[in-house]
């Protein structure tokens, strides 16, 4: 059908299809530019693009410092071939839009910049090499810029838009916050900073102003919470102290004992507690108040972008359906239409996947009145229709009944059929899921509660198979049975793993450890399961489901900030750190191989291997990092062994991630529960259950969750005991919604 | 006026009353109980009862184990005092409600249960004493329900409401949320328990199924973040083993040394970095995802409480204006309606205090023709019109104008007060501030420096005298000009303790800690004027000081949890842990004086301090517990010299407080900042400042934010250049409604 697709279907289809995946690409409307727009489009190409811009971070890994140490050429090699390809891609996209549009779009002339910029470093770097003269990579902080910039890369550039929306208003509130915490050391320093107080470990306590900042700033995290206080007890001391030489200046005429009786008979004057007023102030106003005013102004932002967004979105996305329509309209009577055989082909070309019943129900939802052509208006909902997935469920008599009806038929095979529908035998699964549960927690060692975990595998496969003997195997395995998926990968893989490592056991006489390892987590992930027999479980479950598509957005910008954070600390503190085994002979090997680190916490804490030497060093750094916990010991360990100013390193990643990034995400797992909470069908989703109602082809949806299973996809020649055929199903197909996230939230 | 009143008119004085604060007490209409009920609501009768339920609970400071010890007779005549009161209180409220309100009221028989509790425990513990037996004062804990139950502190009854009405769903999450850190643990075991590792610290490395909880439990709040994934470098070592072993097995051809560099040259099976995947993906799933979905199920519910309780306020408020009208209405045509002069005593009554032209506001906003009576529509709004603060500005010449006017009005005065109301000076004093700044950071010990103190206390003085100079004082410190007052309060809290100061000084040759203490945070507290310059940063400041009183609801909150705790803490810990002077030579000093403790975190932390042998100091520890940061380390501590199930008494803190009455907070900033955000007027504010404006007697908003301060309160004789009266001010008086926070939030 596609080949003898006119110019204008194909232009047409391009519309569309832009409309459907809310695409923004400007491109000339000539033959060939349609041409290589659809090549541009293809999932090949795209997946080409993401490995190269992926190939070309993962670099790191192998560049000096190096996880996985490869030769400069090689890497250099793989760098230019990757800047190529984006080149290509780049390429690809100007011969498709208009030059101009082309030229102001911010995104290509950063592409073409980052690749300037990546090889005349790399020229650079391999010349000075040549010399032997050791340069800084300095370009390797471009390449995220490639993530974000391709156009695929849509969400990526939203969430960072998003940020870009926030700063503004979050700097207000920064700097305010900032304020306080300077006043806050103000007041620290003068309270605490001209006693000569030591800290518990007798180190000098809140002396210097730029010190008691950095300690506040860290309590704000609680990462440091009650040890920041704890001097307290030298406070005590010198007060108690001041306190009796009081005494004797206004009552010089008490004797010592007098005095020292009085001081200790006041507990009154426990000033500690007085002091720990501070304290609890600074954190109430600054941790608890002002890092919730944090999420209240990403949250708010983040809401209000997401609206403006939604508007623009569908704003772009009537006027591509229009150009769409304005292709293929003709006229009919006083109205300009699209014909149903256009309509047909068009749909085939943008949605080439779909099945035919699918595309009669959206015709039938189009043309309502089945007067052979659509009009404008229905016309411009069909990207909205397309993005709706309508579950087909072709109902069909089970394949065992036509291969040798009389045994499916069979008085035996009914009452399984009936016992595998009732709804005990999810409990009695439920039960076995518990007792596995506990089977696993006890001791692997004894030869019983081996041979329990054969039973409890076998009884599993059982299940699996007398489900797809009951139920139809092409609707168990539907597209949107994620459970049942789930459920039989899992066995599946364990069975297999089981087998191998047990094959292994009896010829090696050993246990593979990560083959074990594999079976471990397996054993335990099929404990899953129970969460969907509880229904109020599984709702909480399908939104983060739901959600975890979005979530990767959140990856790809952490990962965007990881890399560059990374790249600058490999940089600022390469090999300053230096992990040795514990019985190694080096010296300072109990301080990380630098002396500067003797006594410190980050020598005491055993943290050595923490460190910028690799990528993967790195990245698990930072990690620790933005889950905040001792992340001063961090910032002072690295600043002790390069300069003191690299605490702001911590503090700007500090600030980057865990202030704007985590907040960011918490406001979007917020948003997508409190819509999951008010959830109301779309316009259009209504549209199409009404259809579908009105056809009679509604899956009953009680009938769904008191059966768990799809019942009603047995084939109408089943008696339905009870239901008795309420609705003819005249085509043998019934349809259903599919739940999903919101459109706005994806 | 009060005294000629009738019977109705007190009656519906109380209903409206009731309406505009909120309550809702069901009284008797009799006169006797009107009269009581009249005397319940005084200030002085609701002061009381918080000035003993307040004494009730801080006897735990004096009761054994005491902070300062008081005999038991004492402290129990006390309690047996507090709780008459309470039973008068309750006996009060008896007489004025019905009696089967009062009974089946829950609140009632709360704290006549309460009351019981409190005497029988009371006389048993006293019993017992007698004869030398010691048993525990279980009777305590009840305390808080005096402060939940009473009927003046609705809003701690409402956050409890709020807490009870989240928990069904807040228990759904935190099923799937512990079913998921059980997997988690139930997978730990698997993968690290059965190899024999040891932690850093050379113990041993998940083993123990319900320690793995407890500390992937504590990994989740991030308490022990990186310390608990430490023990990989043990794994790894353990790992290279396996590895090597399992070389030897599959190619048992290769000789050692091949193995060794073969195992060496393969950086690929550096397991650790793979082990730091399922830590990865635990705090990603427990701290991020689940933590915010706990934050979005208080939030959700906080939200939708919030609504129902409004919604059903407003019906309450609207049945007992109701009720109010028909005890006065009279007919008139064929409406029923209520007299001007009935309704100028009734608001007499409701409100004394209100200024008179302030009335005859209210009057013609709701008598708005003039007619000489009000209709039911606007009397029923007279509990909202009443609750909208509305500033009466008087507009009087300045009284050194009058006293001597010609000194007053001369050439120089004029110019002084147009330099004191010129921005410049605004912008100087900002300077000034901020050269203050500097000095308190610098040293104290140079005489210039504390020379520079008097200089800026007598510039700041002079800056308040010129301003009072120059704006009329009764308006200088009017009751919204917070920042004057602030201002003046904190100048000459300063001036007087820093005179008190030097004389004590100059007589004793000493400084007093505690008067140099006030001294310090008094002149960095003066810093925060600056912040009131910046127009982004005064929204800011002013939603958070209008959201200070309803935080103090959550003080109240937080202290019944602290109490509750902290009264068990006492039973559970009392002396198990000691704290001894850093040079003590008691036994166990460093352990805290608990063998148990020997090499434990706790000991070597030096926490000893953070017991719970009194009040205050279970109030420390408890709030150190809720900033969470090494909360597991006291968890551990107090498990080691007690009992392990000890634990729970930590786990079950960090629920309520950290995941319940935290995220409340948190959902209550929130909130209050989005309301903020998108503040409306309500109706009843919109028609108010209808009418000022109607009137002619409102204040122009843009130049009250242009001059900072109230210009246009200067007396109409005043010339006003530029402005140039454009409106005639009848009365010499102008209203200004008063920017207050959401009713919703109060």
């Amino acid at each position: 059908m596609a080949e003898v697709a006119s110019q204008e279907l194909l232009l047409a289809a391009a519309f569309v299809s832009d409309a459907q995946y809310n695409r923004n690409i400007p491109f000339k409307t000539s033959p060939e530019a349609v041409r290589l727009y659809y090549l541009y489009n293809r999932w090949f190409m795209r997946t080409a693009t993401y490995f190269f811009i992926f190939l070309n971070l993962s670099l790191a890994v192998f560049e000096e410092p190096a996880v996985y140490p490869l030769p400069f050429l090689a890497t250099s090699l793989v760098e230019v071939l990757c800047l190529l390809v984006f080149f290509g891609r780049l390429m690809h996209f100007a011969k498709i839009t208009h030059r101009n549009v082309f030229w102001k779009d911010t995104k290509n002339i950063c592409i073409m910049v980052a690749i300037l910029l990546s090889l005349t470093d790399l020229a650079i770097y391999g010349a000075l090499r040549i010399y032997n003269i050791k340069s800084v990579r300095w370009s390797r902080i471009v390449r995220p810029i490639f993530l974000i910039n391709f156009a695929e890369s849509r969400q990526i550039r939203r969430a960072f838009r998003s940020i870009r929306n926030t700063l503004p208003e979050i700097t207000y509130v920064f700097l305010l916050f900032m304020f306080s915490l300077l006043m806050f050391s103000l007041m620290a320093l003068k309270l605490f900073g001209e006693r000569n107080l030591q800290t518990a470990e007798g180190l000098p306590y809140f002396r210097d102003y730029l010190e008691i900042v950095f300690d506040l700033y860290v309590l704000v995290t609680t990462a440091n919470s009650p040890d920041v206080m704890m001097s307290q007890l030298a406070i005590q001391n010198i007060l108690q102290f001041i306190w009796k030489m009081a005494l004797f200046c206004l009552f010089p005429r008490l004797s010592a004992q007098q005095v020292i009786s009085l001081s200790s008979r006041m507990p009154a004057f426990d000033f500690s507690s007085w002091y720990a007023l501070f304290f609890i102030a600074f954190v109430i106003v600054n941790t608890y108040i002002f890092m919730s005013l944090f999420l209240a102004v990403v949250y708010n932002n983040y809401k209000k972008h997401l609206k403006n967004e939604i508007r623009t979105l569908a704003y772009m996305k009537r006027r591509k359906m229009i150009e769409a329509f304005n292709l293929l309209k003709e006229e009919e009577g006083t109205q300009f239409v699209v014909r149903e055989a256009m309509w047909k082909q068009l749909v085939k070309l943008v949605a080439p996947d779909i099945s035919n019943s699918h595309r009669e129900l959206l015709l039938r939802i189009s043309d309502d009145e089945q007067k052979g052509f659509i009009d404008k208006k229905s016309f411009l909902q069909l990207a909205d229709l397309l993005n709706i997935q309508v579950i087909t469920l072709k109902i069909r008599s089970h394949p065992l009944g036509q291969w040798m009806p009389r045994v499916y038929r069979s008085a035996v095979s009914q009452f399984l059929r009936s016992v595998v529908r009732h709804r005990g035998f999810v409990w009695t699964y439920d039960v076995i899921i518990l007792i596995n549960a506990v089977f696993i927690a006890l001791d692997e060692e004894s030869p019983y509660i081996s041979y329990a975990e054969w039973v409890f595998l076998a009884l599993y496969i059982i299940e699996i198979l007398l489900k797809v003997y009951t139920y139809e195997p092409r609707a168990f395995f539907g597209k949107n049975q994620f459970w049942n998926w789930f459920d039989t990968l899992i066995i599946f893989a364990a069975l297999t793993a089981t087998i191998l490592n047990t094959t292994l056991k009896s010829t090696t006489k050993y246990n593979s450890q990560r083959i074990l390892d594999i079976v471990f987590i397996l054993r335990v992930l099929r404990l899953i399961r129970i969460v969907d027999s509880i229904q109020r479980f599984r709702v909480i479950m399908n939104t983060l489901i739901n959600i975890v598509p979005t979530m990767l957005t959140f990856g790809g910008l952490t990962l965007v900030v990881y890399c560059i954070f990374a790249i600058i600390g490999m940089e600022l503190f390469h090999g300053k750190i230096q992990f040795f085994p514990p019985n190694s002979n080096a010296p300072y090997a109990l301080e990380c191989g630098n002396p500067a680190l003797k006594d410190s916490l980050f020598a005491r804490g055993k943290y050595c291997k923490n460190n910028f030497n690799n990528f993967a060093s790195s990245f698990i750094v930072l990690m620790e990092l933005t889950v905040v916990n001792q992340w001063h010991v961090f910032a002072n360990g690295f600043a002790n062994v390069t300069a003191q100013p690299a605490k702001l390193y911590f503090i700007a990643f500090h600030i980057v991630m865990v202030i704007i990034i985590v907040n960011i995400f918490v406001s979007f797992i917020l948003e997508a529960f409190f819509v999951e909470y008010s959830l109301e069908k779309s316009e259009v989703e209504t549209a199409i259950e009404q259809k579908i109602q009105e056809l009679g082809m509604g899956v009953q949806e009680e009938a769904l969750q008191d059966e768990q299973l799809l019942d009603n996809m047995e084939s109408p020649d089943n008696d339905l005991e009870g239901e008795g055929g309420t609705k003819a199903q005249p085509k043998g197909l019934v349809f259903k919604i599919a739940s999903k996230p919101h459109a706005c939230l994806q």
